[in-house]
């Protein structure tokens, strides 16, 4: 097994300035924040890193930003996320040449297809770029279950060294631990839940990619550590309080998808200070308002401290 | 919150004679099997106890023969299963007339409707028939998945007394039980789950109903009472077992569905010797041969001993 | 080819009083109408005549009461609609025993299935039940579309008379009506569209069951009378008014499904004089207030003259 | 009404050589065929233009040698499909640079989003680059349908030029073609049909997309013509004809989605001599063997004549 990336490897939000550039200022403090907290890895241009809403000139610039803000402090994954194969991995290539530690791809999308062509398509990946690979399984996105056989016997080929599980199917991730522990272990399996965690660790994670801990990550790390040492009750209890915490993405009015989540976590950061705004990209709009106060209740209710008012994080976009 | 429906609550498979009667006597040795090994209450008539095959002849002869067997040493819960409202009370003041113990309707379904709809449905129900009603959230069957801020009012109303849930999804059933505790715990949040039950109990469950009880139950009842203990290790230890034991619905071939999980239930309960035959209602096939072979390979993997041998099982039906 | 059921048969509504007992005398005035108008057949208990909604005793009233007033005039075509193959055949046999000259029956629905249960069920109903047996492909309520060779081969084989099609799936639709033509025509392609009729009769079907026929039917008796005729332009023009009109079930607000449309088609039937309320069956609302205003709206744009206002039409079900 | 963009524009296929470059002189081949078959425009970078296997260079290299190749002598139109508005807007004025006459452009896709980020997107591209605009609504890749009201209130505020409706929705088609007609025809709605585009012109389609034309498009071309004139009995005899022909995609086994479907189309043309090879972009394989021949075999009785043999289609790729 990779011992590389087990462990918690949130997925980093990417701030944007009021006119929609990287705020490299607040990405910067993000990361120092995660690192700071004792995270095991970081994740960069993940589905909630923003991944499908950047432009090449955009991934470039945030994997730039955010390898040289890591500085080697711990390991860095890249999305590679893109409709088909040859487009992945020219992602892939750059993600290579500027540093990463380990590319994450999706099975394609847009186009129709079956399992014969996401095979082919981590097979083609794999080949053309030196670096371990992530599947990542996001059906909500790309409309496509990777099966756990075919993880498998990927992770037995060499192609694959881990999967990022995102389906929402706590049986079929159970399986596949279950059959990765038989087979002698070849993938590391995260899990991309947050207020499922505990019962992902309970079902054999190698760890976890929890979005939610770009607002607040000690829990998870104190979560992860409590699993290892098999002390179920704290990880219950730590689980318990981020699940509260994780209302501030069902609050909210009239958004939905990933202006409702990503658009809280920004929300969430801009209070905290850990972010200058709380912009979204093309074509979401930022949080506003009375969406803005809701989150904000949430963060005191959860005994966080907004070091910035509602209307101030209302204004940063303006 | 109501205590006379926690714990482990089995959906109880419906045996049947080569000829697709219903075997009365394997019934009750299945029944008596069941409450022996300490189980908390019974649900007969649910979807693997094959509602939606059996004809209401046939549903009464099984409420009458499973109440008799039962004879008030557990509750007994009665699946009143049909497409809409008057027909689900028709089912209701059978089940009512018959001595069961409480009702569990899902949404309506066929016909397209909304959530106005759902909540009319459960409230007329719940007028038409006095005794404890569960709502019973299955998605893959009934294409709509009931949310959470539903049942808890109606819980709060006094319309529905629990809910059991098995709409594999665990985000929302941990918010489910959030908000039942935060709403003084009207409902009975019962899951439907059988390899990530470890995890709905983290989460806050307040039992299990899980089909391959049905199978071997006892690993079922100590995980309950570790859960209750806080012992989360023998919890997860009894789940990983009980998880290695349900490959019996997934090393089939040529089958899916009913055909593949009851099948397979039914099938295990007649090498157990539990039924006489592995028999299926129209339309659906038992399963021969190589299927029961293994079927018998993973009982015998996990420490189960058949009394009869696969060909012997698939013989019985024919 | 079986000529008995081709061209127009309307999938009757059913009118209930107030009290939501089925209205007889409404139902008797309605289908009068219908053979007054030239339909070809009539089509009980399918989903627009609320089958789904129905217990097995309303069924029965609806079956002799539709056949008394049919009286031999034209073919009646009954729908025995239900989960499983038992159920179903259940249904069947009643329709036999009252008089049904064919039968319509979807595939099995709730539980999970694959295609071999799909065949066995409607081989098992065709050797219950000596009647002409037509396949309701209806995905948007059954959540499968039958595949057009499996229907095929049961029209060659003699288990299916024809096939009422529902599927919204025009492509499919002409590639059965052309291979249906290639095998010799074994069944009897009949559409369920409304406002796509011009097309379906292009690709070859047989005729059409719009429930938007119970309406106004005069003028989809002369689109097929016209298609019959090769006289296209006509078929469209009657297309075009129909279309226009058909605007009674986008029109309304805050209603869904069921409701919506069987709801605006009853609305309209009590504006005309036709049925003497608008109510529907447990758990649906009938329409009220501004939606009857919006329907009654669209008759008089389409030319049509209620008889009654939309306010006695809001109080007929008070 | 922008009468530049009605009638017959085939979604043009991208020719590969046996590694995977562009064919550019297949590519003009298949070009100069269209229109000298009488298009009225083509559109290239379409669904089945490959567009989604396409990287940032293929896609300007296919625009360039388009361009080039049809020479001002029918309208072009290109395809910006990608993620989210901004990636769209990069292809776009790439596009605009290289001298296209019209962009389309689908619904954001992969991140989860409502309506407002629809509406919003489309608005962005529009302002960002100045060309007429088709929405295209293409719920299959991008698993959401744009509603008609949008569509028409784009229309009328000048963001929308036309529609290409690839949704398979008939009735929402005929709904919107109305709606447009009552709004003064803002948009230029196309069908991206091949086997109902007969239907479709009854419904008042402006002009069709078919995938099909690149194998026989004079065919689609005399439909149109006669569809034009009224004389839809010739319309439904080349719809026929064309429909024949189509099952070049469903004859062949083991593939499925883009490799069967254009998979079909690469053949076809690789066995008419239009293209040289019938080389798929990765991860899809292309056709080969028993599949070619199928192919071959329906060509043949639909009158068409092969001038390769299956075997050297199959050889050609290698």
């Amino acid at each position: 097994m990779n011992q590389q990336f087990r462990g918690v490897i949130p997925p980093v939000v990417t701030p944007l300035t009021a006119d929609q550039k990287l705020d490299r200022e607040s990405f910067t403090r993000s990361i120092n924040r995660l690192i700071d907290a004792g995270v095991d890895g970081l994740f960069f241009l993940g589905s909630s890193g923003e991944v499908a809403f950047s432009t090449d000139e955009r991934r470039r610039e945030i994997i730039e930003t955010a390898i040289a803000a890591v500085d080697h402090r711990v390991p860095v994954l890249v999305g590679c996320i893109d409709t088909e194969t040859n487009r992945v991995i020219e992602h892939a290539k750059v993600a290579h040449e500027l540093g990463a530690d380990a590319i994450v791809a999706t099975a394609p999308f847009y186009a129709l297809g079956g399992l014969p062509e996401i095979e082919r398509h981590f097979r083609l990946i794999h080949e053309a770029v030196d670096l371990p690979l992530f599947a990542y399984d996001i059906p909500v996105c790309v409309h496509v279950k990777l099966p756990g056989d075919l993880l498998i016997k990927l992770g037995l080929d060499g192609v694959l060294a881990g999967v990022k599980d995102s389906s929402n199917d706590d049986v079929a991730f159970r399986f596949l631990c279950d059959d990765n522990r038989k087979a002698g272990h070849p993938l590391t399996v995260l899990t991309g839940q947050e207020v499922v965690v505990d019962g992902a660790y309970m079902a054999g994670a190698d760890g976890s990619v929890p979005g939610l801990g770009n607002v607040e990550c000690t829990g998870y790390v104190r979560m992860w550590k409590a699993a290892e040492a098999g002390d179920w009750k704290t990880v219950r209890e730590e689980q318990d309080k981020l699940a509260a915490l994780m209302r501030i993405v069902t609050v909210t009015n009239g958004v939905s998808g990933f202006g409702a989540g990503v658009g809280a976590f920004k929300t969430a950061m801009a209070l905290l200070g850990i972010f200058d705004t709380n912009q979204m990209p093309n074509p979401v709009a930022p949080l506003q308002g009375a969406n803005v106060e809701a989150v904000d209740a949430v963060l005191r209710e959860c005994g966080l401290t907004p070091v910035r008012t509602p209307e101030e994080v209302t204004l940063s976009t303006q």
